[in-house]
């Protein structure tokens, strides 16, 4: 790998489990990937051998009762490796005391190489097959939202609305949701990670869901904000400056921007508005077999978009104690714009 | 504090979420505790400023647009702190690069002491606040399984198991599953982590059902293994030496007794039954506002169990290709014994 040899190592350890999922399609919960001198071995336990075997073709699994990354470790260290790379943002710093203890006291100093996010770069851009799989999930997502708006009614609770949202995707073969389910109707709309609660739906309000499946191992994201009732003149103006931001990030969605200048389209909107001091997060982030992914969509972030990167664009309002509105899609990067993979989910401001 | 005091630490930086929610009762999913000279300050973002002023009580809350962790060491840094704890299980090596470049040049070197598990070990033991709540969790597990059997019916797809069961914690007010369900049937059950896929439930053969429901923030976890079907006399026979090993280690558990004994007490039945090697993971787990959270109840671990400890009690025997069981209770550890706090749900041979 090109990032492994800019690092000067000569091996890699991957032990965060969707970076083993992405090089070896193994989806248990507990493994360690070793690779070195062009090999690659996953180490796993008893619990997973079975299924280990039926998932990952082409390289070699040893199952032991042992901790995976102290077997990966034992094996580069036989392998002669000199420098081996592992991912810094994923291994805490117990476990590399614990795995470095497998490492020969003359060559310990100078084994382990931090490298942060080597697997997670690869990662952000999506192959043809991952694309697919993103497209399911996000028209699973949508599906979803429509179906659920027969439950999003004055008088009941979020969670009873998020009950039906996930029920309907378990039932359409989601494995899992991506998250847990945001449902906050009334002034609980204004926590922008308002989680279902027991609170009942208003009858004049706001109701925001921010929801996603995961499906074929890829999540979905995207976020609604519907009307209960009449809204006032504040409601409607703020909901409408939300969505020309929104619109306005995905229209600077291009190979080749910077990620602050997506996150800017969308501020300058709410600064116009004079709503951007209310937008207290970042416009999106990257998605696909883990929820946040890279690139970040943020003040600052000088990354460039590249095809095939999926990105949230997710601008929200939260005026404390009064209501919040967030509109959320998934976008595809391409060559010279960006494609919508939520655009099956009207965002227009919807009134029940 | 007084492992603190041990650690020769004079403040201590928690970022655990689920050690910050323990010691401040912020449920959010961001933010640094900073605890030096008698006082504590909570530090979050934007996203979090209404949630985060309505949950804490008693201390500071700080809420800036900046990485949590970075303000928390900068006001540690401008608390004139010497040697400051932070849990090297739960800090990435490269979290721990970042927080340190907040530290001055020379005071750098000595800053940070790793403390692996401080806040983890005080919340091993449960008070009688989180037992009442582990006692709700657990009963609501029972209540689920007993209301889901109705589906477990051949030519179900276990993911529709799961739906419904997780359809009926939603309604019953879980906050979300403490994991990802698992409904193994057939040969699948032979899989201890078998997710509940699209497979459908067998006319003859085991299902093994493990799950659990977050409530009030506390998880619970139990397994029952069903039978479809008449079984041959293996199956049955495996099954009583799989519950008579979960009894034997229940009937284990009493306050100052090594988990390594409660785990050879399951072990030993298994041994004698010449099921042992079929064993292939550990008794159980202490459990809580995670899902694993120590002890561990497996062989060589030396350490004691202690009143208000609450475990799982887990054996399991996996015949590869054949099949599985699992039976699993949450234990209440006390002075001369344990509580079963999922005794509710039967565990003798169920056959459907």
């Amino acid at each position: 790998m090109k990032a492994a040899a800019a690092a000067e190592v000569d091996a890699l350890l991957v032990t965060h489990m969707p970076d083993v999922r992405y090089l070896t399609g193994f989806t248990g919960s507990s493994a360690a990937l070793a690779i070195a001198g062009g090999k690659a071995v996953l180490f796993t336990d008893g619990r997973y051998r079975t299924q280990a075997k039926a998932e990952v073709k082409g390289l070699r699994v040893v199952v032991e009762q042992k901790a995976a990354a102290t077997l990966a470790v034992e094996w580069l260290v036989a392998s002669d490796v000199a420098r081996c790379g592992f991912d810094s943002g994923q291994m805490s710093v117990a476990a590399l005391e614990r795995v470095r203890k497998s490492v020969p006291g003359a060559r310990r100093r100078s084994f382990f190489v931090a490298v942060e996010g080597l697997v997670a770069k690869l990662r952000e851009v999506k192959d043809s097959d991952e694309i697919a799989r993103m497209k399911k999930a996000a028209a699973l997502g949508c599906k979803l939202f429509e179906d659920v708006l027969e439950f999003v009614v004055a008088g009941v609770p979020e969670a009873e609305v998020a009950a039906h949202l996930e029920f309907k995707a378990r039932m359409a073969g989601a494995e899992a949701m991506s998250f847990e389910t945001i449902v906050a109707g009334g002034a609980r709309s204004a926590l922008p990670h308002g989680k279902a609660s027991a609170a009942k739906l208003p009858r004049r309000g706001f109701c925001t869901m921010d929801f996603g499946v995961v499906l074929d191992g890829y999540c979905s994201d995207m976020t609604r904000t519907v009307h209960l009732g009449k809204p006032d003149q504040r409601e409607w103006d703020v909901y409408h400056s939300v969505l020309e931001a929104q619109k306005a990030a995905i229209r600077a969605v291009r190979a080749g921007v910077t990620c602050a200048d997506v996150d800017e389209a969308a501020r300058s909107v709410l600064r116009e508005a004079k709503l951007d001091k209310y937008f207290s997060h970042s416009t999106g982030h990257g998605v696909g077999l883990e929820i946040h992914e890279g690139p970040r969509v943020a003040t600052k972030q000088m990354q460039r978009l590249e095809p095939g990167m999926v990105i949230t664009i997710e601008p929200g309002v939260y005026l404390p104690e009064e209501f919040g509105i967030r509109i959320e899609d998934m976008v595809l990067v391409t060559r010279d714009g960006g494609e919508v993979l939520t655009a099956a989910s009207p965002k227009a401001w919807m009134q029940l």
